[in-house]
């Protein structure tokens, strides 16, 4: 079993300060041995990083670069909760919605910013299930935003 | 803890009729301790209460008013299966979904009209995680639609 | 209580061989008693069936058509990881994403598609609760998918 702490020592990958709510909500509820997170965005100290569509002011590497983003900033939320994300027993379902024109098809590579980061961190052995869809516009003009599940240990 | 059902009193908010569904569904399904609401959308009657997109047709406070409206749907038909609100211990997911243009990014507030109701009535303590996402279009043109997990005692 | 195996056999339809992901994810999560499925598409053979977008590329009929794919390949999915489908014990949520230009307002019927097989093969005892949201684009420029999540016995 992949431990997720020590994935983090390997790879040199320095969460970022977990992000707050924006309105009449909280990031993370568990219920059970499940764990849902708020929609993660590619945001650094409360301010959009990137903001754009895909396909139209941002090209594809940009995608794949917030949806990194936004990723870690659920690693983050996760491990301000859990104290450790060695607690994960496994990545439920990655939601990956990407701001797109309606003309970009390429989604499930932006996806893979995100997907890949958590194979990584968590191991293949706990790898989700991933829907990808490419919607109008996002809050504050962000291209990335993810939905996430995670199991936990009790 | 705050109930549910006296909240309801105090703020003087009475509930709809609860929707029944357009097509081969159900608006409920519980698994466990936790109950999956179909989409939720400002109809009235069966009926659609506001049509256009936010950003478009209609502004934010039209959008901030029909997410209401969809919240007091999810309550109705969650009392109509639960029997009382003060069943549930949680509100564990409340995603919105607002139909636009792709250049209205001011989703957050619109989303607010759902989050707001479903903290007055059950409370800080029993706040949801949060999704919101900006999409071409919803049934029969209407601007919000609500993705609604709710937990309940058993 | 309807036998889904049964009703396969009676309805005289054959299962497609369950796609496979496209990215770093896995077509299936169980959780307790949930079973979380990828984003199920149009595809054969891991290739796009429809192209194009509901109300534009695509009608309504070829829509019903893609989203009764899309509902097929979750069951091969479902089948190929549980054995037999008589282990699921309730269709909990159905959530199907349209790609559509923004002005097609019809999408209950397209949904339809998806829901009815699943009511077909299930039974009305088990029929889900339902999402119905239309989106920009879908990987691959494919006009339907699908979120699914079951309840299995243990």
């Amino acid at each position: 079993m992949v431990s997720a702490e020590a994935s983090l020592q390997a790879l040199s990958i320095r969460l970022p300060q977990a992000p707050t709510p924006f309105g009449a909500y909280v990031e993370v509820v568990q219920s059970g041995n499940l764990l849902f997170l708020s929609g993660m965005l590619p945001v650094e100290n409360q301010k959009p990083k990137f903001v754009g569509r895909i396909g139209e002011e941002l090209g594809g590497a940009a995608g794949r670069e917030a949806a990194r983003m936004a990723a870690l900033n659920a690693l983050a939320v996760a491990k301000a909760y859990l104290g450790s994300l060695d607690r994960v027993t496994r990545v439920v379902r990655l939601g990956i919605y990407i701001a797109t024109s309606g003309d970009f098809f390429d989604q499930p590579k932006v996806a893979d910013g995100a997907s890949e980061l958590f194979k990584d961190v968590f191991g293949t052995d706990k790898m989700s299930t991933r829907l990808v869809i490419g919607v109008a516009s996002l809050p504050m003009g962000m291209p990335i935003e993810l939905e996430v599940i995670l199991e936990t240990n009790p």
